[in-house]
């Protein structure tokens, strides 16, 4: 078999996800989302991985080994990303979640969720620039002024104008706080910005007329810290007042990153305000609201993040489920000992179906977590009940850092796992799996360390509401257990997802315990780990629920539909998972208890004597 | 602090693990290494140090992004590899495990190892050439007919040659059995060759006078499957009766692989025979017994690359270790809610030291598995007692598919926490970690796939001489656990040493219970488990075994005495497997017991609908 390098989605598993796990179906045709019955949804997703494997997935390769060059401070993006950009605004799938206000045509978030999984798939790195130019324009459509959202929003959903996030500086990664961008106030109400950003992705490239930057500054004489910190918009080239793009604004890019993937995606050094001519205005026109309103692009971006390693880890697996069932090697289990036995496909071979099916059960199981995320968005929107939209809200903040750090996390082990599956060759780059995950290695880092979205989770996620948020969580686990309890063919992996809640919940208790017995220096070394019971618990949830959902439906069909091959797979990935990972959480639950403390109490001289 | 790429190793380990824990100066200057004392053990490894950090280090950013070229059948390495070529040579390290009878230095094999670390985790790429050019010459060595020792052997341990070894055809890749390649008989005993070999590494390049492949191949009426390979000894030019290489043997590189990493080792399709003309004798003058001696080579082969897994995963860790030490970012956490708070090096974070104690614990754990592997060899060779002799044996048999799958599995671990602990700047090419984490990713697939290491542990390994192997294996840890049960530091720690031990054990038992009782089908499903419990059994053990060791050299020692430092090392790097990591193995156990069979029970088509 040649090498190939090609996009793949599942779009019968979009389908199940969500009309009959998270039902759609039932919010569709109403209110705000009039517009959009079962097939229309189906029509767009059916457009996008038409449009994934058309006009981004050939780009993906080429775009790595080419990558973006930077002359006389101008940024090239590699070729062909000019042109996908052109259709992907003409297709419309980025106005796709965008409110009928500001011109978009207002579909469900996890519609939206779906589409920018073959998106990014497709080519993690093209989709960077439009995700951005996305989240920022709807930072200012969301925290701008009137007279802002009305010269911006529009320019950066429709792909006139790019759009950035600049947090980053030098000396202030993960401690936005440290931030030594200043912004000084001019007669006119403006600012005047200086300072240098690293690692802004996207920050200067040839597809847009402009780019907005959203610029995190300290206005002189602010007090320390991100509580010091301003929102401003500055845009690469000025604003006439008729809304053209005109004059330079005095933000130069410096240099790019030489990375290990996402070649296709220019990461920037920009330079605001060397000559002293670079001028921002206030967001929303408020002083040191900065973080919170950067907090907003920021949790779109995190759920963005987690998408992203869904596309990835959803493309690795098809692919490797593809060479799988191609390509030949080896006898049957059967007849290993006779050498005239025929070759059989190598997903005949147990050890290469383990590995798929733990995809498989990855991939699915994490997309389910990340629709259901979106539902919630969905349903709040919806929702005239204060008490459930504050429910629904209240799922997004928790498993906001879930889908970030797991999707990331596990987008790196499927695509390693895909390379094994492929063997030699996939460590070469006929196939695409060794990008995908060189790609994916970037996902843990950015927009927060994994780190930061364990800490998000236990610090604050966990006691808002006074904890209204997890106890809703692990109670919608327990009524799905005494649902299930005693079932035939799940009854034992659902007792295995009780005691997975059980531990969730007494991992919270046992933090809360910490805090409040002077032992606070254990939640830092047990946040990581905790993220992770709880995203394997929500995603064992998720898949032991599709199982139990594809048996119903399986059972009103004829046993030659099509679909009850589908269905069975639903049983097989669930049991995996419930067997193989899932007990792993009460487990990881007793090695909190354990309170292990040595990686605190090391001197720093101890780890090496050089 | 900007970017740096050097290579670091960290001496004070090696000599704690060949004399502290390994006790080789009890076998230095006695018989076969009568020559050989702690200085010159001492002072042969502060060379290899030095040659790796001035010599074959600093090409190794270099050579992995100008990589190799191949031009009219000539692969051109990278720039600075052929004169480090010659000074490898020139310094003698290739020769140093070789036997004085073949012009060697003749020293221990575990020393040989440690030097094996440096200069592979240096460069990867680079000492593939010098590594296969041994290991073939090491070949010829021990199956070759005297004639064939005399004209190959001294000139490919010395550098005047190279070497490969050529198994794997395009359709015969983990299934050597398939190999299509076949030889001919000439009347002068000698073979005509024919056939295509892919992913060779090395298997042409510029740095030798000539290149010795050593070829499976069919000799034509031989049996199909392994029993009919013959192994041949085939040089890229032919080899005058003198000695000189001259004129071609119709040996053509067609093409190189463009890969994840290695970039600077050239991966090889070589045709033998396109023209009829390539001639090859039969090594050691024996038919059909090609895979048995090729297997010599592959053993030694699968330590090296546990070796490669070791070497970069030591430099990968204490080059994230210098970072963390230098870094400033964020307060320390007691005053995280100040801004005014002086920043620290991010070591003070407690996430970050988890990440290092961890690459710690695994790095110096898997480098004492090693070491003590070599150790059995170097027993073995002066062991006069033959029951003594088989246990040696016996246990370098059980331990080498454990060196090579944990050591390639966690040095792609620890590469990834070290880019993790680097946060974006681990992902850009100004630090080495981005490379060591491509460059390793090869290692769980070449060399025999990890998951036929594992099959070779449960299918053949256990087994041996009635199970004695594992037995013996388990004695040991049987025998340091009721020496240290109740001991007052680590007293937990070796109660769940002990439980790991049984988990194995048990684990062998019940895989010996479904051989039994018709379900053979389960034991390739649990076979990469069993082994990862074996393995951290064995690097627990031999984590607590140096904690108890550095604590008793630390009680002799003045309270400034920098060793000290050390010495607390090992206890906290040993409590943390155990109290992380090593619980795994029992819980593994279990897993193993649910004898999950989801992955075989489920269907083709059942996998994705597509």
């Amino acid at each position: 078999m040649a090498g190939v390098n090609r996009y793949r989605a599942d779009l019968r598993d979009h389908r199940f996800v969500l009309f009959e796990q998270f039902k759609l179906g039932d919010i569709l045709g109403k209110g705000i989302y009039e517009a959009w019955g079962p097939d229309e949804v189906d029509s767009i997703l059916k457009e996008a991985y038409r449009f994934s494997c058309d006009v981004t997935g050939p780009l993906c390769a080429s775009a790595d080994r080419e990558g973006c060059k930077l002359e006389n401070g101008k940024v090239m993006t590699p070729h062909g990303f000019h042109e996908a950009w052109g259709r992907l605004y003409e297709a419309g799938f980025k106005a796709l979640g965008v409110s009928p206000d500001h011109g978009g045509s207002g579909a469900p978030a996890c519609v939206q969720l779906l589409v920018e999984e073959m998106l990014s798939g497709s080519n993690t790195a093209f989709n960077m620039y439009p995700g951005l130019a996305f989240g920022a324009g709807e930072l200012i459509a969301e925290t701008g002024t009137d007279d802002q959202k009305h010269r911006f929003v529009e320019n950066m959903i429709t792909g006139k104008w790019g759009g950035t996030m600049c947090l980053t500086e030098a000396h202030a990664g993960s401690d936005v706080g440290a931030t030594r961008a200043t912004a000084r106030k001019q007669p006119d109400g403006r600012y005047k910005i200086k300072g240098t950003k690293v690692f802004i992705s996207c920050g200067e490239h040839d597809l847009a007329e402009n780019i907005i930057h959203m610029v995190l500054a300290r206005i002189e004489g602010a007090p320390p810290g991100t509580k010091g910190l301003s929102l401003f918009i500055i845009p690469k080239y000025r604003i006439t007042p008729d809304g053209r793009s005109e004059g330079s604004n005095d933000v130069t890019c410096t240099s790019i990153e030489h990375k290990m993937g996402i070649n296709g995606s220019a990461t920037c050094v920009l330079n605001f305000g060397d000559n002293d001519d670079c001028v921002g205005e206030l967001c929303g026109g408020v002083e040191h609201q900065g973080m919170a309103q950067m907090f907003r692009m920021m949790n779109g971006a995190r759920i963005a993040v987690g998408v992203q390693g869904i596309g990835l880890m959803g493309t690795a697996y098809l692919n490797a489920l593809d060479y799988a069932r191609e390509r030949k090697q080896g006898a049957s289990i059967e007849r290993w000992k006779d050498p005239t036995a025929p070759r059989v496909p190598i997903i005949q071979h147990a050890d290469v179906r383990r590995m798929l099916l733990e995809m498989k059960a990855k991939v699915e199981g994490t997309r389910a977590l990340g629709v259901k995320l979106a539902m919630h968005t969905d349903q709040k929107k919806i929702e005239t009940d204060p008490d459930k939209a504050a429910y629904h809200q209240g799922q997004v903040e928790v498993l906001t850092p879930l889908i970030k750090a797991y999707g990331s996390d596990q987008a790196f082990r499927v695509c390693e796992l895909a390379i094994q599956v492929l063997g030699g060759v996939g460590y070469c780059q006929d196939f695409p799996v060794e990008q995908y995950c060189r790609d994916a290695k970037i996902f843990s880092i950015y927009e927060g360390t994994n780190h930061i979205q364990a800490m998000d989770l236990v610090g604050r996620k966990l006691g808002m509401a006074g904890g209204a948020h997890l106890q809703a969580f692990v109670g919608d686990v327990a009524a799905f257990v005494s649902k299930h309890q005693g079932d035939p063919d799940f009854g034992t992996a659902i007792q295995t997802l009780d005691e997975a809640q059980a531990a969730v919940l007494g991992g919270a208790m046992m933090m809360m315990g910490w805090s409040g017995s002077g032992k606070l220096s254990l939640i830092p070394l047990a946040a990581n780990r905790y993220l992770e019971m709880m995203a394997e618990l929500a995603v064992g949830w998720l898949l032991l629920e599709q199982a139990v959902i594809a048996r119903e439906a399986a059972s009103k069909l004829e046993a030659s539909h099509p679909d009850r091959a589908f269905y069975e797979g639903k049983r097989h990935a669930a049991l995996y998972f419930a067997r193989n990972i899932l007990p792993g959480v009460a487990f990881k639950g007793k090695l909190l208890a354990a309170e292990d403390t040595s990686a605190t109490d090391i001197a720093v001289e101890s780890f090496a004597t050089l």
